[in-house]
């Protein structure tokens, strides 16, 4: 246990359902990230006797203890109070931290007042974790405390963004200098669309992976991403990575980055091949020209959407047939062909792409369940019309068919295998 | 103490990295709206030793101990060894328990092997909490162990939306029933928009509300919750809320239903009055249309959008005039309110909006800054166009810009003040 780390959460708010506390789960990937194992995690209340009970709790079962929140200006702040009696140190002050202080309470034009003061006190012996870009500095404490064996505990703030930075420039280099026997994981992320994960988690069996790879998947509905990691190597790590994308087919695979999205990809592969691309959306509803929007700098490839929610709006602005419209109805291959015709045409775009179909709850029929979709798509080379049937809610419903539309203009970029007619 | 409740929450899963906890926050928030106060979270892996550590340290701090998690089949389940390991009970089997097993089973073709079994195995003295929507049930153990007070142990499953239900069919009615002095807070949610913060707190400063009211903000941007709880009484928590209402102002208020969105309330409040709605966007992208159309039923309210990203498409589909268009830029009051025209006009409709802007993080000049919108207004008898700067990413720019123009259609609709011409 003596290599391991212990967490200590501290905040009245975390207990009494105001807040939920995100502070662990980052600490826990940092540490993973870093090979540092993460044994216990312990949430208590802004007071210092329940501090105190954790702490003695914890330094029985790990050679680290961090500690988040409770080291600001307010008198329910008592992380330092609490490390001090437990550790049985005096509270001493600090000379540079106090002039630091000072400086940043004026540049905020306020003045130190003697709340503001105990951020400069520390347990005698401390050693202080600068806090570059908050007001409270942490702290790190070692020593065999209350009759148990040596412990070090880090008291860092509860602000995620200070606490991270802290961490990561601070806490995790300190321990891993004090473990050298401990190697951070080598890691990648897969992001996949377009299979199911049960079809995933099977392919990915199928693939037999040696035992070191460590395999972690994170549903971001409708991405799932694939965090894959070891000790042994980068060779071993990209020889894993190989034999992934060969059991479960490259084409699945959009981005190996894991901040990535699917829409940056189409974007950044439009302007790389100078395209331009425009949208007719019917039950999407927006929900495609939002996504690609998102992007910053989308108006270098995307001219625009025509969100058709009504009959009317299909015929009169994308130019649908009446009659096909009447005898296949909107949700039909035939309309969705029209309607991306009508939309390159009226953006005067490269490529288009449209979708209709029925989002639910309401609106499904037997031939034509809730979760039935087309895609038309066209180039200035080929067409394309697919069928989809997507039972499911709502919401992910039309998630789905946003990326489904996304992803033909992704397969049709790459030249990936993809069922369409020349024109 | 001994009222209070603690939770242990139990998972290699949730130290490692790989999964967040939700459940704690899940469990802290009923537990408050049922006025049950929650002193402490421990969260430990698959290990019996550490599950039986963190018992002796909860039971020592908490009347109550709700587990979360390590009740199912498999091999890395240990909640109940070590349940029984603390509390020096046998595991027992229990006859009903098994024989559901054997039919929840049976009913998804499978056939209760040893490892299932386990799940009908409780502690002596338990009494089962049954699970109705999933396979592992749980227990209820209370007594004096290992030589400290009395404690009352509930073992529940991980998965949230079974833990969930046993929590409030079974879990806190018991505690409640034990402990008949507490009562369970009244509470409302209050949901704000156009209106900072900073500026909704100090209103609500002002308004000077007992010291019985409770208030917890949560910031969904763009839209800030506010749940008002107290202990005392309806008739004072609808006091605190009038004062409330009467000192921030009526009109930032656009729902007191926690589940009722902004685009929600706009849809219902046009289906209402028999309106239509269509919309012209720039830098929203299809952001308001997807809004809108996340709402079952839009379809009887909203026509669609026009997504004119490029200024060509902004001439052709919307008849923007292109010397205005020239003269005072895609972002000014003018190409707004022609936005808003054009698109009332292409889709028929009786209301519409427009968005044009610059959401960054490129585009924008000194004159008009990263941030700056224009939100256009045309109904049969008025229309209207706003200026905003909202300096801010280009994420929350879009959200604010997109929330902001539906929050025109709300006040109109509901005759509240705001800045327009009538026609």
């Amino acid at each position: 246990m003596k290599q391991s780390v212990a967490l200590l959460i501290i905040g009245s708010e975390l207990l009494d359902g105001r807040v939920a506390d995100t502070n662990s789960a980052l600490i826990c990937e940092l540490c993973a990230d870093a090979g540092i194992p993460v044994n216990s995690i312990v949430t208590v209340a802004d007071s210092e006797q329940s501090i105190i009970s954790a702490l003695e709790f914890l330094s029985a079962r790990a050679g680290y203890i961090i500690i988040s929140g409770g080291i600001g200006p307010t008198t329910d702040d008592l992380t330092r109070e609490a490390v001090a009696a437990f550790s049985g140190r005096e509270l001493i002050p600090d000379k540079e931290s106090h002039r630091a202080l000072i400086k940043r309470y004026k540049k905020s034009g306020r003045k130190l007042d003697p709340a503001g003061e105990k951020q400069a006190l520390f347990p005698e012996g401390s050693v202080i974790i600068p806090n570059t870009t908050g007001t409270a500095p942490g702290f790190r404490l070692s020593g065999a405390f209350a009759g148990k064996e040596s412990v070090t505990i880090f008291a860092l703030p509860g602000v995620p963004s200070e606490l991270k930075l802290m961490l990561n420039e601070s806490v995790l280099p300190y321990i891993r200098e004090q473990e050298k026997q401990i190697k951070p994981a080598l890691t990648k992320t897969l992001k996949f669309f377009g299979i199911p994960e049960s079809l995933l988690c099977s392919k990915i069996t199928d693939a037999n992976l040696p035992d070191h790879i460590m395999l972690s998947y994170r549903a971001n509905f409708p991405v799932i991403e694939l965090k894959v990691s070891t000790f042994a190597g980068t060779e071993e790590l990209n020889g894993a990575l190989n034999q992934i994308r060969k059991s479960v087919g490259e084409e699945f695979i959009f981005s190996e980055a894991p901040e990535l999205s699917l829409p940056a990809v189409v974007c950044s592969l439009l302007k790389d091949k100078g395209y331009t691309l425009a949208t007719a959306e019917s039950c999407t509803g927006g929900l495609i020209g939002k996504l690609i929007t998102d992007i910053p700098g989308s108006s270098g490839c995307f001219k625009g959407s025509l969100v058709t929610y009504s009959n009317e709006a299909k015929l009169k602005l994308l130019s649908v047939n009446e009659e096909v419209l009447k005898d296949k109805g909107a949700v039909s291959a035939e309309v969705a062909e029209q309607m991306a015709g009508g939309a390159q045409k009226a953006f005067n775009s490269d490529l288009s792409l449209s979708v209709t179909g029925i989002a639910g709850p309401s609106g499904g029929s037997e031939e034509k369940p809730v979760g039935t979709f087309y895609i038309g798509f066209v180039a200035t080379d080929c067409s394309a019309v697919f069928n989809y049937k997507f039972p499911s809610e709502r919401k992910r419903v039309r998630a789905f068919a946003a990326y489904a539309a996304l992803d033909v203009v992704r397969r049709y970029l790459l030249k990936l295998d993809f069922d369409h007619k020349p024109l």
